[in-house]
């Protein structure tokens, strides 16, 4: 089993949670999205985020989630699990179980409602001293959605105390500035330099590797675009990179609207075969018919692009 | 076993969740925390509530927490187990194992999020689909804390279609008005008279009385407050209500703080012997030497007061 | 003077406010700025909205920007004043003054904090009351600002009760199926039928004209795409709108960024002679150095995309 | 004409701005208000607050307001003016005509959406900025509204660096703690001591007393209570300070109920003869006729209980 480090690389796929229509957990799926990842070569997995809809299943399907998809997965490459929780209890428990089940790390995002660099930091304290002291931890910076807002001397602060920090999942709004700024005080600072993968949708992401990020934790359902621009940006071919990531935008962005973003990936990888259902668990969005003609005509659009 | 009707009457109180000062379930104080609330003469309890740190807990620990006060309580009064989750299939679980542990209903909020009439009232249905039909249910209305907005009317078009709606607990604020307006458009519509017990820390509590209420699901830290209250008002002794209510208020109030009132309820709790430790879990605020000194002049006040 | 109508279709761009260097109001560059509008052939501008720093301006300033723009514009394309203020007599006081000056009508979003249907309606009730019966009105229906949720079947009471509710500027989100709503039930109970111009950045654009908007109330830096698409998708070439608009996204999204986006598109309007600063009044956004290469790079591929 | 400095003391009462029933601003009730204020020896006055109903004047009625209010109280109390407003113009335009009308100060809150410590520092400075130096600031700390948090060290970074900042008005909550932290640092690190004015409608004014505020800035509709309490309170006698508190604080919490505790107070002022009409400017709330009834019981409860 590998654990997650600084070198973390490449894209850590956020995986959606396939279910069947009537909503049971489709555990089938998880192998066969499991094997349509791992066919479009992502570089590690991430279970159990928001758009995992991790909040709306029970501890136990947390768990059969996290090791039917270690069991497929073999080791081939690395699982991140999500274990944020408002209790410190659920989220001990929660990475206890997945490091046990063969997780590479976990990931944390700080509890709703904490107010101030000293609670922050306070709270992350807490949070490492209820894990395994060798569990590698992945810090979601996502404060559209926790309200906490996190700025950068304070991680670094945070990067010093506790050397199993390791990933910063940066999808603070706006972040490109915050991106250049935790790069440049890292190094001046010659401080530990931590792994920075992207997330909120992935929608600045060439613009994010120029700027320092190492890859991408986002969950777009051609997640061979997402290997393919960190793949040509990595050997230094920036326009190429730019230019396969302009193809996919079109389709990018209609997974990227609030509220039936999710729909819209789910109805995309069902389509590509990736899940049985497209189904959300209750309460979530559906499709209407308009809305997957419209998905329709943009995959169609976005085929002819790449033939062309 | 007793289930909740639309005739519950009295304080149902929101019964804190014992932990040790190390975080640990404290079960043991659950009993004595029943003893407590039974001691004095409360009609009800209501577990797992926001206040109950219910969201701390993992869905093991919550099972264990519904058990243990059952069983002590032994059936002398009704016990409603707060169910509310993002997802449908947790609140389906757990409610299915609190009424099969013998709770007399359970209570729900609204998943955050929802936007307009619609989808709220689509949401509830959905709730009592996945629920056995003989489940009483509480709706927790507490936009302060999920961002939904039940409108009067709605909500009446929710009783019509959901016989098992049995009591409101009313924590919208401003809320005075609201709840006349329930009222009046009951009589003059000569729907279903659903309960209605209050919350938001009991703040208007006697105004809520007059206005309509037939209780309180609120958790201070001295329930018989909130017991002789209701039980003068009920004898028709407005004024000895409101006297007894007055005299609290300084009290009260301290617990109503945003962020620091569940610790002043549970320093009292534990000041008056009824659970063994004032720790919240974390995260949780801490009170101070300060804060200590502070409840404590205010317990010694009031308790002058009561002796005059 | 032409008064705005449902009858409203095209590109009414949202005008941004220049500024000096050090803040001041830069009149002379609203004459060149609206000099650009038109050259791009825009069908009428829209001033004072959130995109224009309206909420940083005197009182008197306002009024100057109006009747600076409307003295240059010189009656050739309607022009459109946001009024939204918390207060009513602002409301009605600049809105008196916008039509004095040559307006073609408001623009007026709900007041914040509104909570139901009752309350939304009331309150434009009372905006129309206090404006001069013959002012078009636009509604701006952007809950993402305000908190307030406009459902459909409470729009179309409110298109039958106020005759002057001419337009709807549409940047709810998600808001593809509320659009394709509202056109259905406008014909399906044979209602008059408003203009729907797009806001929110124009991110969804040609989904949405072909979900029955009329045009866009956007500001994106480059006129002649909003202008284009509209005019492709009217003459039913569909994908060669949709080309056009691919080709400028990558651009757009990076207008369409929160608390940044605003000075990106001021960079563009300076480089391109619109406005003799790219300044934003303070408190606003400063670009750096990289955030200024980035655009640079980014208009580069947009160019080399034009040409080929 | 005095200015504010930091060893302002006392009640500085939150005026209520007057209307008449059809919404215009009425400047006889301003005369007979401050003559009320005055007439309960209160010692400043602060306009242009939240609860004055600032953001619903226009530019020109706020100066009427500041200027008749200066000229009725003749110097007799110092007059702190709020000017908080997105955009630093405004606020710069009114401080500067606010101080030449012979205000002692100005009020501001921070403009919404800051993030962070260095956003917050360095707005704060650009406010300074625009100001005459000579200019007397009261930071108002309010986050319920502004959505900024402002951490004690912060605070005191900006009381080294800005000689003329000399009041907080705190209104944070919780904030007891802060409140205690403020003044332990102050004094551990020999800092220059600002004046403390709680805010938050005064719910906690005994205990903020004892943690070592100076006084009160908000708009009890008796401001005789803040008064007596601040007196006794300096007078060393504790408990018959908050003796007196306790006897208001059943009105009191009626003045604090979110989006109606400003009709209360209004109704109050109309009932005590301070104002000529209880309507507040649209949109605002109304009271109803059980509304007012329940404020008429509480009124004669009070009167009872100060008799005994």
């Amino acid at each position: 089993m590998t654990r997650l480090t600084e070198s973390a690389r490449g894209v850590f796929v956020i995986a959606a949670t396939p279910f069947t229509s009537d909503g049971a957990l489709d555990l089938a799926s998880v192998d066969r999205l499991v094997d349509f990842y791992l066919g479009h070569r992502v570089h590690g997995l991430t279970l159990l985020g928001i758009m995992g809809e991790a909040q709306k299943l029970t501890a136990e399907e947390s768990l059969q989630v996290v090791r039917r998809t270690l069991t497929r997965v073999a080791g081939r490459v690395p699982v991140v699990v999500g274990v944020s929780s408002p209790g410190l209890a659920p989220v001990a428990s929660l990475a206890a179980a997945a490091m046990d089940a063969g997780a590479a790390g976990v990931m944390v995002a700080p509890a709703a409602g904490l107010r101030g660099d000293e609670a922050l930091f306070d709270y992350m304290a807490s949070v490492f001293r209820v894990l395994d002291p060798a569990t590698p931890v992945v810090y979601q910076d996502y404060p559209q959605s926790t309200g906490v807002y996190l700025p950068v001397p304070l991680f670094h602060r945070m990067v010093d105390a506790f050397p199993r920090l390791v990933v910063l999942k940066h999808e603070d709004a706006p972040g490109l500035a915050k991106l250049t700024q935790l790069r440049q005080e890292t190094e001046r600072d010659r401080r530990r330099r931590v792994s920075v993968l992207v997330g909120n949708g992935a929608l600045y992401y060439p613009q994010e590797l120029t700027r320092g990020a190492d890859g991408a934790m986002s969950g777009f359902a051609y997640p061979e675009m997402l290997v393919e621009v960190y793949e040509r940006f990595a050997a230094g071919d920036v326009d190429a990179a730019e230019d396969v990531f302009d193809a996919y935008l079109p389709l990018l962005r209609m997974e990227h609207q609030p509220g039936v973003g999710l729909a819209v990936r789910k109805t995309l990888l069902h389509r590509r075969g990736a899940i049985a259902s497209p189904a959300l668990r209750a309460p979530g969005a559906r499709l209407s018919v308009d809305d997957q003609r419209e998905i329709e005509r943009l995959v169609g659009r976005l085929e002819r692009r790449l033939k062309g």
